[in-house]
């Protein structure tokens, strides 16, 4: 085991019925911002049940935090809390809203110009509290302290962290995701697998909590995922899908273990070039990059084999590759689309797709550094 | 899976070397009070390294809290925390001097009597911030809220718990366990397994995470158990054994499930009576407890054998009762004795042990409240 630090601090109220408890949470004499994306949290009653349980706190409401939640729209809430004198933040939605608000959260504190957080990683000393109610099981975000933000006049796309900004409560009502679309579900399993597997498929460190804990996320996932697009309304199963995505990327199964991320790098320049969801190009890369890089992730690929998938028969190439197998047909049983030619996208990308990469720096990627462009480029060409 | 909340904001500065940078975990004007217990901090060089860690920090050594911590000794310590105007604690030790800690952290802020805290539930609105460095992997308090502290005068026991009495920091480095006698180790070992079976063994609701995570706990301590009694100075070992008892119970895996902690009131009576170790009355208690409510445990204990035990031939009930066996079969091959004969202690003493649990109202104990007396009768007359 590698040596490491853990610090999760934030709350988690689990449960159906659980945002009446909002009240109890936060300030009784806050000012409160809610922030939130489009119309979803209105049609499906979330909205009114959060502003019912503020109670007779004064609050506002900032709609429009997009899917990539940009800094142009984040600096209009900013000088919205500012005007309001917000004092509490409450994020109402998926990864992109409570992204979004850890970023208003500092930038209304931040000295200076706030896109140095991202352009200049500008350390954040301090941030407003802020709590989210979660709607959407898929990117971690309500228990952890990094968001991703985009700048759409620049073009960029970049991530921050800090100790300042995890929520200090996070809300997991199961019910709420009854009325998600069955693609965001689908998306928000194989993120949530995708995010298990960088931090568990790399080289063993006998950290062996560490595994089991990934491990059985990953089942959980197996499990629950095709039960979540095909019953919608079972708790068990999106209460299950929830808490899943959430442990998912809290620190915890990462702590003490090598970690990869190339597959997540790979997938943002597919996304950036063709617009594809984040979850897609994970679904494209990941089999891809396994099978380019099974040699360098061959015992781990055979603990994977046997625990996650229950694979034990064969040579250990070939539960190797059963292994990889299983894991496509499961993105594809999710009704995600694991080639490129699935969207419509040709091997004369992969040349841009490099390009890209090598503009961006990232040309040492994996648990090694030793994913090359040259090794990306391969993995492409396999993903075709 | 049940309604929940989890929180737990300690963090964990984990591996070879972390007490060096206690520097950084301490604010830099502290005065700080190390608590302690006996000499062995002292022969192994741990509480050297901690104050060599101090740096030029003002710091005050209370030694000498027991293995049941009480409050007489636990209020030496407060009063010395007053005296010297102590604004920091620093627990240096097993479960019980981090238990201590938390209670003096309590203590020196409470208004009133502090015994209080303990017999009458008194809330604890403020403590003193203090922080551990783990010598023992067993109890988990150097990541939890709770503590049980003794009155030597009045033979009381009881336990406590609060929100502001977490520790800020735990520096756990497996290397401090090297010097560990194997009793402590053992004991260790079957401390953390039980504090995950009582949280897990129950009956099934659906909560597929917790599940896969106390199952991958109890089997990393199958696993690593005989391998620490076996070769000390592992590294490996040690450091999987020390994070596994520390997530055993850090409000983690028995977050949204049913609990039980039958075993652990009839231990404590056993304790109580004949001087037992802890550890050894929980080996004494749980498979008997097993043996008596198979009934009520069924599903569970049937997952239990297949995913822990891997025992997946012969019917049910032989499953179960493969089950029960080799979980006495594991804690005797870690040298700890499982029956009340065992420890010279015969059948005659169940008389006194019911009565006892009657006097402290423990008649409906377990996860259905169904555990009276009479069942308990039956555990120890199992357990002979």
């Amino acid at each position: 085991m590698q040596n490491f630090t853990f610090h999760n601090p934030t709350r988690i109220i689990f449960g159906e019925g659980q945002i009446a408890t909002l009240d109890a949470q936060i300030p009784a004499n806050a000012r409160v911002l809610i922030t939130c994306g489009g119309g979803s949290i209105k049609s499906n009653g979330v909205l009114a049940q959060v502003q019912a349980a503020l109670g007779d706190r004064a609050w506002h409401v900032f709609g429009g935090i997009e899917p990539n939640p940009t800094y142009e729209t984040l600096m209009e809430a900013v000088a919205l809390a500012r005007e309001k004198n917000i004092d509490f933040l409450l994020a109402v939605g998926g990864g992109s809203v409570i992204d979004g608000t850890k970023f208003i959260a500092a930038a209304v504190k931040f000295h200076g110009e706030p896109w140095d957080i991202l352009a200049k990683q500008a350390e954040i000393r301090d941030a407003m509290p802020f709590g989210s109610v979660l709607t959407l099981p898929a990117t971690g975000s309500e228990m952890n302290n990094g968001g991703v933000i985009s700048h759409r006049a620049k073009g960029d796309k970049l991530p921050f962290r800090s100790e300042a900004t995890y929520p200090v409560f996070s809300v997991l009502d199961p019910t709420t995701t009854y009325s998600l679309p069955p693609r965001q579900i689908a998306n928000g399993v194989v993120d949530a697998f995708v995010h298990i597997v960088e931090q568990y498929l790399t080289y063993p460190v006998d950290a062996r909590v560490q595994d089991r804990f990934a491990e059985g996320l990953l089942i959980t996932l197996t499990e629950v995922g095709p039960q979540a697009l095909a019953e919608p309304h079972n708790y068990a199963v999106r209460a299950n899908l929830m808490w899943t995505a959430t442990l998912a990327l809290n620190g915890l199964i990462g702590a003490g273990v090598p970690q990869d991320w190339a597959t997540h790098m790979l997938g943002h320049e597919i996304t950036a070039l063709h617009g594809l969801d984040h979850a897609q190009t994970l679904a494209i890369v990941l089999p891809a990059m396994l099978s380019v890089r099974r040699e360098s992730k061959r015992a781990k690929l055979l603990q994977y084999a046997e625990r996650v998938w229950n694979i034990t028969e064969g040579s250990e190439d070939e539960r190797i590759s059963a292994a990889i197998t299983a894991t496509r047909v499961f993105f594809e049983r999710m009704t995600v689309g694991t080639r490129l030619r699935d969207y419509q996208i040709g091997g004369r990308s992969i040349g841009t797709l490099i390009a890209k990469l090598e503009e961006h720096g990232m040309t040492a990627l994996g648990e090694h550094g030793d994913v090359t462009l040259e090794v990306s480029r391969q993995v492409y060409q396999f993903a075709v």
